[in-house]
């Protein structure tokens, strides 16, 4: 089966609801960091569903917990960049990846005064969540962080287009990180019933299409002049550097960050067109709870910089309070 | 394609990893509390997947945020029962889902004084967070509720029945709440490929399997004096009373709660073999955040009342501090 131009799935799948008050959001956000010359990037987490039914009950999902996403959005913070952070509703968002399910509850303590309650953290959990609070605070305080969120496959492609189109005007200035675990598989909208499947009618065969590769466009035509970063998830390692090697050379983009289901919070490849880089976490660090984003973004930010010297972008600080 | 049995589809899927470790905590859960007399709910709650592949990269998903069962566990909690919460990972989950995202982070304010820090909640978030932490802090205190987390539904299917092996010995004092939205279809275990589907062998035909009816069994089977409340979701307002009543023809249960996707959160229908009963929140009531739940498990826990009377159980408050 074929998979359809890009053209094609925008002219067949129409943009969600809350499509143009994303877009003026990212315009806005785009526009006022242009303004002072900082670098945005827009880091895109978590996977895409794939409806099964157009009154979604069942799903296609890609496993992604958005882990990686949400804790370089805070690396890239801290390096100094405004941050797109385009993720799937519900996965890890920075900041607050820290205390998922009820770390946070746990942390707090109650002195029960009738109207002059108060709810203090126990001092014992200010030293583990006050610098991570502060980071929240200063990177809320001076707008560095935009989120916008999607659930189907064809949201998230209506929402990088528009992102796209926002960061052309920054240039070199632009990364896109698209660490999302985007579905390489969808079921044209003509395809999709109305209602939920009945398990009466017996088991159903699912037919899926390949959804067309927007990394084309993307590199060619969208944001010709950013650094852009794609990401290769695989289980088999016979296969990883070949299809990363093989992704490059048909896209043209910048690198590919390569890396195993199994390993990929302690391993990943950096493959550029000239070279492979390992990026490997020791077991110390491993168990000093070390992310391996820190390094990952590191060396991204030193690329980037090398890339705007090309294309004779100043490299130099921000001008605003970000 | 006509589905496996239940005795076949434990004989093919082997127990998850963590099995023993929560089988050992249900029991010791469900013989505290039946040490006292008190009555146990098992809440499921938040779908189960179907992996596409072993080494999961995809999988089919059914939607649920895991909103009712949460919010039911909570109710339960206040009407004296024992609650065995078995979700899906990463579901919402009682208490902390009022608190999803950014809302706790945003109640907090630091007093950044180095070693002396100290971080507490805004004095106009404590009215919110109050009653809810208290109420938090006191199920665990008396240790009234258990977590237990799926992610398959194989995995659903073990713990559910390792959970009706421990509630037996309750006999008419426990119930069964089974919230979750369990897959209809699934992938036999040998047709599952291992590796990550390959995009460039064209897209895939998925076939899929109809999973045993667990409810059978675990009506006339594992907890035959129970109260066992199913649910029904559906897309199509006409086929929603027919498919309660036919599946309490089928199953010989107490109840199915009835609901249509897109009216969930404010109408549902208990359907019992001899009455419906319709309940539906009023626009004020939507406005001013009541949940449907309390309305529901209330309904619940007077009926389960009832069914203990016919089964000879004193209905008397609970003897522990629960």
């Amino acid at each position: 089966m074929a998979s359809s131009s890009w053209e094609e799935f925008f002219a067949v799948h129409l943009p969600p609801p809350d499509f143009e008050d994303n877009r003026s959001l990212l315009k806005e956000f785009c526009e006022r960091h242009d303004q002072y010359g900082n670098k945005i990037v827009l880091v895109t987490s978590g996977g895409t569903t794939v409806p099964l039914e157009h009154n979604t009950v069942r799903f296609v999902d890609n496993f992604s917990a958005g882990t990686r996403g949400a804790s370089s959005a805070e690396y890239f913070l801290e390096q100094g960049y405004a941050v797109i952070f385009m993720h799937r509703q519900k996965s890890l968002e920075p900041f607050t990846r820290h205390f998922t399910g009820q770390k946070l509850l746990d942390m707090l303590e109650i002195q029960d005064r009738g109207p002059n309650t108060t709810i203090s953290v126990k001092p014992d959990s200010v030293d583990v969540l006050a610098p991570i609070l502060l980071r929240y605070k200063a990177a809320h305080a001076a707008g560095a962080i935009l989120h916008v969120s999607f659930t189907t496959v064809s949201e998230y492609f209506w929402l990088l287009r528009a992102a796209c189109e926002c960061l052309a005007n920054l240039g070199a200035r632009a990364v896109l990180y698209l660490a999302a675990a985007v579905s390489d598989f969808y079921i044209p909208k003509d395809r999709v019933p109305t209602h939920k499947m009945q398990s009466a009618c017996g088991a159903p065969i699912i037919q899926l299409h390949l959804v067309p590769k927007m990394l084309a466009p993307l590199v060619n035509l969208w944001v010709p002049e950013a650094y852009v970063v794609s990401f290769k998830l695989e289980t088999d390692e016979n296969l990883l550097i070949p299809k990363a090697r093989a992704a490059l050379e048909k896209y043209k983009h910048k690198m590919v960050v390569a890396n195993l289901l199994q390993t990929r919070h302690h391993r990943v490849i950096l493959v550029s067109p000239d070279i492979s880089q390992e990026i490997v976490l020791t077991r110390e660090e491993v168990h000093a709870g070390v992310d391996i984003e820190s390094s990952i973004v590191c060396e991204i930010v030193r690329l980037h910089g090398c890339h705007m010297r090309l294309a004779g972008e100043p490299v130099s600080p921000p001008r605003s309070p970000r």
